[in-house]
């Protein structure tokens, strides 16, 4: 980051009419979006809703309280305009795209879809690696290819994929050195039995793949198409120097991955939200992350990303469209 | 309340495609929304916000960081379009006007702004009652008069005037209770000195009219003309069914002395935020109110409410908008 443009924006922040920080978080939010965009006049355009869609083999496991077969409904769902977050990427003017990115369903070709699938869904990782280093590594690049097609200069985080808070669980125990006990949650809505069973399942699962340490290595054998695609989707937006708005727990987790690739990732997000789901404090932890919202959410799809994104856009008006004490003829403080 | 649309609301929540409660305080919202409303697809119509200005005789004893004529050069501002309130407005396409309490100036007419002044600024509380019992029944029927003649079903609240906090931390400390040492903050940049020394005084005006216990009688005492005002609207939007979206401190105060007259008011109310200003916490409290937002906002004028204008238009979308499973196709849990 400048220096110079850093201190550029706290004096257009300090002279704007209002007392000194008094907008809060909305005035740090103004100030990395400056950073991120390069000027002291960000302009947020074409934003990008991406909903990065796979399957897990490990749902098999009962890991979650739906089918799998919710992932392709709800892929279909989101194309047909019926999930939350259709309904708030029409409210907030985001353009919608969802990646098939391993879904164990053949689409019909429509537009607002794009298949990049390196497999039908992940191995279950409690047989072997989720991935192989060729399938992680193609989905990594899948993403990388897709943030390039894109046009504008703000990516919007979403996933859906039965199964895939324990791979985001797993990543965090791994990655961040935590009992996965702390890192496992209700996901879709298990019960406290249904926690349980889960977290046994994952510590197995961990304990299966001892190894995998580094970075892509977790990636691969703890697993998630969706999050390997959104994973190097988010190392280009960031290389790009695009505004990434972090939905919940599991986009954290493959910013997470993308993180301890490349630690300034983290400088070109916008965390939207703290969600319900037990692991996130966690992972915003991990993440060095204070998220805008804190409403509970814990739905994914990228709905809280979405119901965010006004904050964003609200930062980079206020910036632009108040006025100074000077031009207005207000007195200052003192 | 009506226990039967409760019920259909909640059902319609309940069947909407994502995890039930996935999408958390929205759907608390949404049922809140729904309630005032009176049906399962609200609809939110020609929101207005409004902006209530006063002065504050207690200003001259140095309560402030900033000088009284901060008040009327900032609803110039506010009418100039170079406010944060201005630009939030205009970003969300809410209407704004500007209502002229109380302020010690002389306004040029023009859209946007409306004159209703039983006095141009309040009483120096420490010698007398702020108001006399007819400048607060002026104001309150100014309040009243005003919402009737605005357009819509949603009213977000607003306001400006140099010593504000002082007025709302004194109705706090009387009508919930509490120490004045702990309903008194930095208010638009006290430091630690001016905090005390603001709080000595407010001790005093206290004292001063300790037997100022009544709603209606620590209203005129306390002080605070576009607070009188504002208590005037918010009984009016309440009684009309309007869905009124409280800001910070200063307008909890209002809402806090409409409560204490009629009860039923927090039931039509979305609480914005959660303020930086120390005595919001407990002002919250007070009401029972579990604000949206918490983004340490400390600037009033509305720009919290219009922050969280979004939310409440999504939680009106999705509940119109989003699929049933059984619209979709889409399979239940279990």
């Amino acid at each position: 980051h400048s220096p110079a443009l850093a201190a550029a924006l706290q004096h257009r922040l300090d002279h704007l009419t209002k007392p000194l920080g008094a907008l809060g978080r909305i005035e740090s939010l103004a100030l990395r979006l400056g950073l991120i965009l390069g000027g002291t006049a960000p302009r947020l355009d074409a934003p990008q809703l991406v909903v990065f869609a796979a399957d897990h083999g490990l749902a098999a496991r009962g890991v979650s309280a739906y089918p799998a077969d919710v992932t392709w409904q709800m892929v279909e769902n989101f194309l047909a305009g019926g999930a939350a977050v259709s309904v708030l990427a029409r409210q907030h003017g985001l353009a919608l795209t969802v990646v098939d990115c391993g879904v164990c369903h053949d689409f019909a070709p429509r537009p607002g879809l794009v298949v990049r699938k390196p497999a039908r869904g992940t191995a279950d990782a409690l047989d072997a690696p989720a991935m192989t280093p060729e399938q992680c590594a193609a989905a990594l690049a899948n993403g990388a290819e897709l943030l390039r097609g894109l046009p504008g200069n703000a990516l919007l985080l979403g996933e859906m994929g039965i199964g895939n808070t324990s791979s985001a669980a797993l990543l965090l125990a791994r990655l961040a050195g935590h009992d996965i006990a702390a890192c496992t949650g209700a996901g879709t809505g298990l019960d406290a039995d249904g926690i349980a069973r889960k977290t046994a399942v994952l510590r197995a699962v961990l304990e299966r793949h001892a190894g995998a340490t580094a970075p892509l290595a977790a990636l691969a054998a703890l697993g998630g198409l969706e999050i390997a695609t959104m994973t190097g989707a988010v190392l280009q937006a960031a290389a790009e120097r695009r505004v990434i708005v972090v939905d919940g727990f599991i986009a954290c987790a493959a910013v997470l991955v993308a993180a301890r690739l490349a630690p300034a990732v983290t400088q070109r997000c916008v965390f939207a939200h703290r969600s319900g789901e037990r692991g996130h404090g966690l992972m915003l932890d991990a993440l060095g992350a204070e998220p805008l919202l804190d409403l509970g959410l814990r739905l994914g799809e990228g709905s809280g990303a979405a119901l965010a994104w006004p904050l964003l856009v609200s930062a980079c008006a206020l910036l632009d469209g108040m006025a100074s004490f000077a031009q207005a003829g207000v007195a200052t403080a003192g």
